[in-house]
């Protein structure tokens, strides 16, 4: 008989996401089971089976994807900057090494080449494992897989993507790079004319300083800056922003360049549509006065 | 020396909300102080001091409003349907004890008279003296207080609001009598010509069958049912939905029919603006297509 795992987030039937990062406040959520536990080399590395939320990954303590609402964050991330875009053939994901913003990439037929840069191979293992619903992305023809650091993977790519997607965890431990002007930089320089990125960029409610640091630099490399956010009862607050920038001044990135027949949209679509792709900038008052 | 006080909801420093309506998930909030604990004649009654979320409001086991997030709900249940009418002047708020929902009111001008019906005297008295950031709303010159049920206090009103706020708790317990369809008919009768009416009506995350519900037997009785949500972190999954509905077949509720001036919202809002009145109607695919 297989000996029962333990994980020390997990008491009582139940797993706490407790960080300096959200002190005061910590979403619970029930465990059924503990099906994967592992120190990889960058981080701790969590999976367990919900009461509720199905399956669950969970990075250094904080939760990354539940089955349940995973679709809001990754089609949001996905699906914002690429319909932002007038024609995306080569697409670069930092990051998602769950397979979820993969899945969503190739659901645009003009894409041609889709290329995941995940530092750690072991996330991408205990999602094919263990999370079938977003690692179903991986098994595209057109995915590309580089397991490394995104950093230096960018150094030596000029002229290279149409849509650049980071999916990163929070800015300490392995994603504190992605949260830096260098690390933009070397985006900037790895889109084609007229490229656009998206990032994974915290969220209003905890922190507007981080946001307001990010977006500050941001300005100064992208002629267009702007954020939004999707719901997701999973991360923390509520909530999760995304920030959306492109080289080009004139980028329609409020409303959708391209967009799906409300048919398709049904089909496709869990929570993005053509019209949430432009609400999702319409910001509380107190975000707005803090980030214009 | 005072008893320190205690509740069996607060254990090891933490208050935890688990509920059958949102089984399997719990948000926690960090205590620093229990302040006040009270079986009133309706329900259990908490009060507490956060460590990061001031001072909290529980009813029930169920949060109802925290001094930092508060805001956001009572602005945008209070000022969508106030903007959404041309010249409200007699407004009703049925629950609502904390006094939020006044205090946002009473910063519409054209405002006469507000009358305030809560079932739980416990409740604003709670509010009065450990939540002064809400119950100021009670300060104001232009409102009435009456203690009781909402359901017999309406149903000798006829022709006699021009907007009604339903600001209760969760369909369990004293507030279960609020999302039946005879409750949205006495409202509807107690409404002017061109009325309005807002209720809290819980989380497309969590509650979709309950909105369908509500949201079927208002169509019934207004010509003009739309319904939108809020973000707010202490509530369940992280927002809260709100119904909006009106007398008036050619309602703008979607559009605020008056809007304050950029400088006024600056200083009145801290969630609301007028933007953010049309954006919150824009909802995610799923429920999109479970309410249409």
């Amino acid at each position: 008989m297989a000996e029962q795992l333990t994980h020390p987030l997990v008491k009582d039937g139940w797993f706490k996401e407790t960080s300096t990062l959200w002190p005061g406040q910590a979403m619970t959520l029930e465990v059924k089971e503990i099906l994967h536990v592992e120190k990889s080399d960058f981080q701790d590395v969590l999976v367990f089976k919900s009461t509720t939320y199905g399956n669950v990954l969970v990075l250094d303590g904080v939760i990354q994807a539940t089955e349940r609402d995973e679709f809001s964050y990754q089609e949001m991330l996905t699906h914002v900057p690429m319909n932002s875009h007038p024609n995306p053939k080569r697409v670069l994901v930092i990051g998602g090494g769950d397979g979820g913003v993969l899945r969503e990439v190739v659901k645009h037929e003009g894409v041609e080449e889709v290329t995941l840069c995940e530092i750690d191979g072991a996330v991408i293992q205990a999602a094919k494992k263990f999370l079938p619903f977003m690692s179903a992305g991986f098994e595209h023809s057109k995915v590309k897989v580089h397991v490394g650091d995104g950093f230096p993977f960018l150094k030596d790519k000029v002229d290279s993507f149409d849509v650049i997607i980071t999916d990163s965890s929070d800015p300490v431990g392995p994603a504190a790079s992605l949260f830096q002007a260098e690390f933009f930089e070397l985006m900037k320089n790895a889109l084609r004319p007229g490229g656009i990125i998206s990032t994974q960029c915290e969220c209003i409610w905890l922190h507007l300083p981080i946001i307001k640091e990010v977006m500050g630099f941001s300005r100064q490399l992208f002629p267009r800056v702007e954020y939004g956010f999707t719901t997701i009862p999973t991360y923390p607050s509520g909530q999760i922003g995304l920030m959306v920038c492109s080289k080009d001044a004139n980028a329609s990135i409020k409303k959708p360049v391209r967009q799906w027949s409300k048919e398709e949209e049904a089909k496709l679509c869990r929570y993005y549509n053509s019209e949430i792709h432009t609400a999702c900038f319409v910001l509380p008052q107190f975000a707005k006065a803090a980030l214009e």
